[in-house]
């Protein structure tokens, strides 16, 4: 158990969970040490951070206003540079999008240790990001609280597991009928009931295809075959996910939804760090863990994203590329809730697969189902 | 990972957790070899086991009847020699009562592998053996649906637990009152709602003593302070407890109340084993999980159990002993349910604690103990 000071870079600094994995950072000065920060857009914040953690290496995606960027004693560094850079040992990569693919594949080559929340990464290419990590003896810990939970599961154990069990908080629209779904708006579909997270998955979660998604990163993260791997509705959001052992016994991860805690286990693994700021679940307020079915048929992205996973190849880049176009235009009012599932769908049937495809394959076939979906619209669209 | 037979002793063969660890021979007799059966009382079932398992080492209670067993190859051994026996690897110590103690000691002592059952050993005599245990290299692994969740939810763990939770099932007068409680029956005493078990710890689970004895167990098993080990009235009895850990994650150990499964995991540990006869969760019928804080001042033996616990010595002793006897009492309908927790906290207030006590001084406690309870029978006792 090294007690030493852990490098970090934090690639999507200035995202949800990359400013709470500053949060950790900041209570636990004494383990973590920002070696690297990189943000896309929120140059105001990511300013703030650099006066506060000074990093040595900073990168920025706008190149027009970095020039905004405070002066220090830092260095800007191309965002892949910096995730295979020596004086890292732990890259955080917190990007959303497939921006996540090629800065986490110049982590995983270089052997680093990764903590990943990017869900893009191992949803379009966890056959090169496995067999690359494995390759480079790299590490890659998940920062999901569901991932996180089957991992702190399976920590000790032997042998594989028999199931893996994804819980799911159902969302906003749980129990909702497809009528009532199709009319529900933006500003519904954004309040979530338990977490706090970005919008993107704030609507995924809402139409379930986040969970769609997680199985897939659980069959990369875990080896383990799509029918081995359920979705069970837990509206509570306490318990975080489960696997179930050979022997029938099953452990779960319980704790309130807070991502610090998965945040600060992929930093901290194998050691646990107490940090005050982290709450302890109240057993004198939780009265009743429920656990429902998941109703495929009025959420099907589940079904679709499960689907895609295990058709493989670039099924699953068209599975995010199109969801998140259409994500974006839900949120902008262009579609029904109810569209998002019916675009990723119809473009899926109409994608050219490429079995074991190479990065670019992937990136073309992502860039064929965003230009495609445009052309999907639906005609009875709202605007 | 091991994958040779184990040579088992089962000490109790004939009792309920004995037969039920026979069951799991039975259904992997390529991992597990009974090489010895002890039983006390039914000499009947003993004949049929020794006919089945076809032991090399026999020990039977009564000498008087001892003549009926069947002519076979085995020899009849004492019990602690039994229990040392070079021929066994591992030992199963399913005797119920007091009479767990000398041969789990014997175990102890001769470095075996020490699937525990028995409360009592520990309970009584925790510093003894956990000391023993340390000094002759023995494991103590616990069969208890509690204990095996929190050492299941500890493995692999770099770092002591936090806080333990053991969940009970609040029995069958779960949000009785005290006015009810007083007068309750045996009959209904003994069904209890989740569990099969022996009449002495269903009755134990009624009072919530067991869940006293228990926390006493932890203590000693998981080197954890009292302070730290927390009760949980959960009466689906499917989270069988948890443990919490410095960052505030919660592991919990489901699985439907069988106590095959925590009698195989003491017996294949570090691996788990396939079981076709352990049922799975069946997730599509488990809707709600509850839990609840115990109600202290309606069952007060677990205050009296953890009072005992803390103050140590011979209390833990004095705490058996006058439990073990009260429940004869109460299932003989001489004391009412109630009497139960008075008899108890009657004979600790009176006991004249030896600190550090040797074996002799806890079985002179006992004995004290014993025949103290006698004395105390309430004169409003029904009988």
């Amino acid at each position: 158990m090294g007690s030493s000071v852990k490098q970090l870079a934090v690639l999507g600094s200035t995202g949800s969970i990359g400013q709470q994995t500053l949060e950790v950072v900041r209570a636990l000065p004494h383990r973590f040490h920002i070696v690297g920060l990189a943000a896309g857009k929120n140059i105001g914040l990511l300013a703030k951070q650099i006066s506060e953690f000074k990093p040595r290496f900073v990168y920025f995606h706008d190149k027009e206003t970095q020039a905004q960027l405070p002066n220090g004693e830092y260095e800007l560094l191309p965002l892949e540079e910096l995730a295979r850079h020596p004086q890292v040992d732990t890259v955080v990569i917190a990007t959303s999008g497939k921006a996540g693919l090629a800065p986490t594949l110049a982590a995983v080559k270089a052997g680093k240790r990764i903590c990943l929340a990017n869900k893009e990464s191992l949803v379009m290419a966890g056959e090169i990001i496995t067999s690359e990590a494995k390759l480079n003896a790299a590490q890659i810990l998940p920062i999901d609280s569901e991932h996180s939970a089957i991992w702190q599961c399976l920590e000790g154990e032997a042998q594989p597991a028999a199931q893996l069990i994804l819980t799911a908080s159902g969302g906003p629209f749980h129990g909702y009928s497809l009528a009532q779904l199709s009319g529900v708006t933006a500003k519904q579909a954004l309040k979530h009931p338990s977490w706090q997270m970005g919008r993107k998955v704030t609507i995924d979660s809402a139409t379930l295809m986040n969970k769609g998604l997680e199985v897939i990163e659980a069959h990369w993260l875990f080896n383990m075959p799509f029918d081995n791997i359920k979705v069970l509705i837990h509206p509570q959001s306490i318990v975080h996910s489960m696997v179930e052992f050979i022997d029938g016994s099953i452990k779960a991860q319980l704790s309130y939804p807070d991502m610090r805690l998965p945040i600060q286990y992929a930093l901290s693994y194998p050691e646990r760090l107490a940090n005050r700021q982290l709450p302890r679940l109240d057993w004198s307020r939780i009265n009743s863990l429920t656990f429902e079915q998941p109703d495929l048929d009025t959420f099907p992205c589940p079904k679709l994203a499960i689907a895609a996973g295990k058709k493989g190849g670039t099924y699953p880049a068209v599975l995010c590329a199109t969801d998140e176009v259409a994500v974006e235009l839900f949120l902008s009012q262009r579609i029904r809730f109810t569209d998002i599932a019916k675009l990723v769908e119809q473009a899926l049937e109409e994608h050219q697969v490429v079995a074991h495809p190479t990065l670019e394959e992937i990136m073309a076939a992502d860039t064929w189902a965003r230009e495609r979906v445009m052309k999907l619209i639906p005609e009875d669209s709202p605007w």
